[in-house]
């Protein structure tokens, strides 16, 4: 088990710091859910060539619990096709930060929207926020990707 | 990907097999459901010592989609204690058949249902029924593991 501890924020995507981060290699993913209520979720997602089995318990703040196990792509496939009704497509950038933190730029080319996620060990750890960050928006549920899925 | 073929029948509990099946190990199972609807299944299983996360498509006759990954058995009993309503204890039996199929008793003791369940590698695979088999209950929901669960 993992405790999963995420901040979300929205970004300038003018900012020079992004242009070059969408000049990097990025990571595509295509995700989707079996299940997506506040009980939990249980999503399907393809990264580049592996995939992956997530559950998640009910959102708490923002913390939540997330299991993850790596599945084959092909089940992936399946999955996606038969069990999940809409497909998130993204594409994921890494930019790091200090102290061994880094934050994961999601964009969204089905909707025009720009997402920084920064991970954490614990509720209360303090990062640098780059300049291009801008609103949080981490419990707002508009920006939770079941509720992103149901825009696509 | 696997496809489940799976039959189902109601036993004799008191025919001198079973009797002697019942002075056999046996495996204790116990099982919940994180997602249980028409479009699928998500479940939870620990059995002795190893515990499995697995998808079920859709039921289509005796025929599903299945997919099982072993996770650890400490995802399990986190998931069973928070994800799951109604948890599922029975103890499974293995009898074997001719020609390597073999039977699987289950006997469900919060709820006195006895079950034998015989999978198939097609779903016109023929096999001996040993004569302590009663009623085949294959197709009928009321026997389903998710409808069991209910009833617990």
């Amino acid at each position: 088990m993992a405790q999963e501890i995420e901040r979300k924020f929205l970004i300038d995507q003018t900012h020079p710091e992004v242009t070059a981060l969408m000049q990097t290699k990025g990571s595509h993913i295509k995700q989707g859910y079996i299940m997506s209520d506040p009980k939990g979720v249980v999503r399907v997602r393809r990264m580049d060539d592996k995939a992956y089995l997530t559950i998640k318990g009910p959102n708490t703040g923002i913390t939540r619990d997330e299991f993850e196990y790596q599945i084959p792509v092909e089940h992936a496939e399946h999955l996606l096709a038969t069990m999940c009704s809409k497909i998130i497509e993204k594409q994921r950038y890494a930019y790091p930060l200090e102290n061994g933190h880094f934050a994961e730029v999601d964009v969204f080319p089905q909707i025009d929207l720009w997402l920084a996620e920064v991970e954490l060990p614990t509720k209360d750890t303090d990062f640098q926020k780059p300049d291009w960050f801008r609103k949080e928006v981490s419990t707002d549920p508009y920006y939770f990707n079941n509720n992103i899925a149901k825009r696509i």
